[in-house]
């Protein structure tokens, strides 16, 4: 490999500008040309081989640098990263640079054969893969500590020299996307392939799964309302529709995964190979030898984070779940306060008044989530896990039971406590309303109100208001670098996982749930659109092969509701009916009819294969031949 | 690869005997040169390049021919099926010939490296991956057709021509494993290393399975004993004790899947990377092009097999499971006329008669086991499955599922039709009983007294009554290719789930299973020891890294004995009393005990991993290393 960076010496007259890095205004000079150093010097010295401009800002003494590399150097970077793309015969290969030519659409002057968020990744990852060799700590800053093999920029970002990395917007590709996303109304799928392109796969992986899990409730929905039209209420109609909406939660999971592994296939990703995980960026330990790569890195006692785990943060989690149904009681208390004020007075005010602690009570919620959100992050870094991927599990176990309790807990409250089938609606009602809008507001509107009005003022202060595609680079730059930071899709799945919860938990006292989802959800794709492309910075490219641990935490859910709707069948007037006199062949057919729903679910799921029988064959197909070429070696 | 077998022209002078080829006694004489050719021909030729000696067996006109090979052949054959041995470091490696003085024991004069049983493996593997190449069928049987790629021992295998392939015994060897395994009597552990190297590790797993299982089963046999001993019959002690099998049946469920990655990590078959699976030799279709390999080869319309599998299969299951439940229904009308024939007569006699019912029926499940087992494997070769793997699975599916409702269903009956605990207990106890002593004998007294008989009968007829390790390989061979061959470990996984289901769904009314269930294993390790040593023929080592589909069905059985545990406790009337007035209180708590005793099963499941710590990071070593590698290309 080493010989073929050789090409590679002196920049391009074509320069790119792909990624921005943007240093502490006080940035040490030594410091800078350390590492701008590093970025462009040969692999082969231990550099990054890539092409650094600082961007010159008039009377600003900010430090802004602009990265890029050459078509070769992307290409090489693509075989590292172990990129997948099509060849010519339609298959799906990883890309290595010697068998360049059998790919689809390669040409030596063809310089969109990578995509630009592909092209941003690949920088990206070799930023992070420039380790430090001889230096002892960051020059210019002796507290910045180094050691061989550490990643220089976790280390810069982590003592706080770099600011941020970010990769920069493309305003033409954006304005196509922009418009065939939702610049027009229209019905139709949304351009998944586009946006992969553009955003990546963890992200388009995302608007995928929101459109499908929309289209699959539409059915829920369509029997939902005549329901509520009719105001059916005979026993056989609910246990046909909860028996419905059961089997089929079932059925559009495992469906999903099929389509995942379709889409994944196409994009490349359900092939690439899992790259070796280095630690995150806060983990800290005592330097040692990690065992598995015999390299210098910090080690932490996994005996001390299972403490840590087990004797802080789950005593914590406990307490803030007792908290939560503290906080829940006082809205029990608020509610009968209300009924009692209301039966009183009997006015129109006081009849509003009944909607108030309901109201209140979705607010307090949503705060409430948000502040334990905060407290699981806190935890979770403190647990001090080695691996991203295994902070992430940490973390959205956490939050994901503490908001499971936080929303459903009242509901659970009403409807196995109080029996009380009226309020348990209106609750519902109440709660799937104002989150909805609640999330609605706070996600999208707010944001993209306030960068309107910083991006109207921005422009003022460069004194030339412009249409978008006429900004100059230094204009785009410092108006992408004040965007906020998209914090990852955790939130977006976690508000389609309580929608979920909120439509098959109670499914069958509450039809009309479904219809208000799939509404939500259509605006939500037009938000979470808008959200994407106008308030945030671009964010990196993640290549992912499917929604992991969410699949987990959706087929979890689809269990619970198994058991919450057999029980609201049972507890329902018409079916005691059926019962007149004896309560226990109730309660014995109740669970004999839940154990086999379970038992069909748990069969459903292991007989409908994962993967579409095509993407086997293929699959099948490469394994056979990575097999063949390992025995022709 | 090609040049390095030009180093085996020729045969070596130590020709050592492995794997004994019989062919049919009428074979043409043309068919027998053309075979042995290939055997011996050059790989470049399309040959296996083993070594093959005719048997001269003095005035008989069998055709059986002995396969050897070179020990250069057989490391080049170690790496073909990707051995995976111990490197000098002491870590784990896959075989490759290039770098064989890397690993521990390797000299180029130590011909034990490999061991038998590993070589006879790998003779196997290239006698069956011996293809036809121009060939359109076999020498002198027109009616045994052959295309490109056909595995050449398989048609003749289907075609008769191929008796049968079997690997000899090492008599030394076995004499030396037969000592340390049953020779003496000890306590102590068996010697599972000493099984894998002469049967593989397929069997070696089952004897540690079955070693595992019987001490995991201690600690319930040994709380169980007070219970009988003193006949308690409290409420709260019962609870305890079904509580702590439940509880504990998934923890042993969970840290077998540790231990055994442990021994199969020392065995090396962890790490052994899947061989492409080729069509098992049974499966037939019209000849195609597999869209996989590209090979010529039979294929079958999935869409065809399907509807073999859920239109004619499904059908006949449940019909014999109807006819099951039929058969069990007749027993119930016996055992009522034996009490009726007790109550009036009184006797002795007519006491004993009680358990002749009981008994009749232990005999008659276990004789429809058996028929029903030949229809199940008729069924499922007739679905034409394409793989060896996916034959098995579905023969095992439909075998357990008419085994478990076969053996338990008039339990099932008794406990929660009849509500009759002491005659579930009598039932409970019958069944076990007969049905171990029944499988101890019809698996291995019988087959051993017979094989005895006719090694005595051989014996004679050779006129030489010689102590076994002084047989001359003539004598050795007739009396080999006699014996029964076996048919794997199927059955004897098959009476341990069996006997797992005694033990655990019932356990809180017959706390004694266990202990019947430790007896009897420790006699099946005996038994079956003795049965793989002295009855059957050797059977060729097959590599596995798991138990496969049975960690499953245990995990199932573990589930559905929650169940069953719950109901029966709820049932007791002991725990009727504590809710004198409300039966539904009690059915309500027993509902909330099962399904939070399910929940933290899953919830154990979960955070157990399922390998141990070292085990975990010496794969993530091997697998960085192979990333690097990869890099470094």
């Amino acid at each position: 490999m080493s010989e073929s960076w050789s090409f590679l010496d002196g920049f391009e007259t074509n320069f790119r500008p792909l990624v921005v890095i943007e240093l502490a205004k006080d940035t040490k000079k030594e410091t800078i040309e350390w590492f701008t150093k590093r970025i462009v010097d040969k692999k082969a010295n231990g550099g990054a081989q890539l092409l650094v401009k600082p961007l010159v800002m008039e009377n600003r003494d900010e430090n802004i640098y602009l990265v890029g590399a050459s078509n070769l150097r992307l290409l090489l970077g693509a075989e590292t990263v172990g990129l997948v793309k099509e060849c010519n015969d339609n298959s799906m290969r990883t890309f290595t640079y010697s068998s360049r030519k059998t790919f689809k659409d390669f040409a030596d002057d063809n310089h969109n054969f990578l995509t630009m968020a592909e092209c941003q990744y690949i920088i990206k990852h070799e930023l992070e893969n420039l380790r430090a060799e001889d230096e002892k700590m960051i020059p210019g800053y002796p507290q910045a500590k180094l050691y061989p093999g550490k990643s220089i920029v976790r280390r810069l970002l982590t003592s706080g020299i770099l600011v941020q990395i970010f990769p920069l917007h493309d305003r033409e590709e954006l304005k196509k996307l922009r418009h065939s996303w939702y610049g027009r109304v229209k019905v139709g799928y949304q351009p998944l392939d586009e946006i992969r392109c553009y955003f990546g796969e963890t992200i388009a992986l995302y608007f995928g799964f929101l459109e499908y899990f929309t289209f699959a409730l539409i059915p829920m929905a369509v029997i939902g309302i005549p329901y509520y039209v009719f105001a059916w209420e005979d026993y056989d109609k609910y246990v046909m529709f909860a028996t419905f909406n059961l089997l089929w939660s079932t059925v559009i999971l495992e469906v999903w995964k099929r389509i995942c592994a379709i889409m994944t296939y196409r994009w490349g990703t359900l092939l690439m190979k899992r790259q070796f995980e280095e630690p995150r960026p806060g983990f800290h330990g005592v330097l040692g030898i990690n065992p598995v790569t015999g390299r210098k890195e910090p080690l932490y006692s996994s005996i001390k984070r299972q403490i840590r785990i087990y004797l802080v943060s789950l005593p914590f989690v406990c307490l803030c779940l007792y908290f939560s149904l503290y906080v829940m009681m006082i809205y029990f208390d608020l509610e009968q306060w209300a009924l009692d004020y209301h039966e009183e007075n009997g006015s129109n005010f006081s009849s509003l008044m009944l909607f108030v602690p309901s109201i209140i009570y979705a607010v307090v919620i949503e705060i409430m989530n948000r502040i334990y959100r905060c407290a699981a992050e806190f935890l979770t870094s403190w647990e001090n896990h080695r691996l991203e991927s295994s902070y992430q599990n940490h973390l959205i176990l956490k939050v994901l039971v503490f908001n499971f309790l936080n929303c459903f807990a009242s509901l659970f409250y009403i409807a196995f406590v109080l029996f009380d089938m009226k309020l348990l609606r209106q609750s519902l009602a109440t709660l799937l309303i104002t989150s909805q809008i609640l999330n609605q507001f706070a996600e999208s509107l707010l944001p993209y109100w306030l960068q309107k009005r910083h991006k109207r003022r921005m422009k003022k202060h460069i004194c030339s208001l412009k249409t978008d595609t006429d900004l100059s680079l230094v204009e785009q730059v410092s108006l992408e670098k004040e965007m906020g930071t998209y914090s990852g899709t955790f939130d977006d799945y976690l508000e389609l996982f309580l929608q979920f919860g909120y439509v098959s938990l109670f499914s069958c006292v509450y039809p009309l749930a479904a219809v208000f989802a799939v509404l939500n959800n259509i605006t939500e794709i037009y938000s979470d659109a808008l959200k994407m492309c106008r308030v945030y910075k671009r964010p990196f490219a993640e290549p992912t092969a499917n929604i992991g641990v969410w699949q987990l935490a959706f087929e979890t859910m689809s269990v619970i509701s198994v058991v919450t709707n057999c029980i609201l069948i049972g507890m329902s007037p018409q079916v005691n009916a059926l019962f007149p006199d004896s309560k226990m062949d109730l309660i014995l057919t109740v669970a004999l009819a839940e154990h086999s729903l379970l038992a069909i679910k748990f069969i459903m799921a292991f007989v409908i294969p994962d993967k579409p029988r095509d993407i086997q064959i293929k699959l099948a197909k490469l394994e056979f031949e990575s097999i063949e070429a390992l025995k022709q070696q």
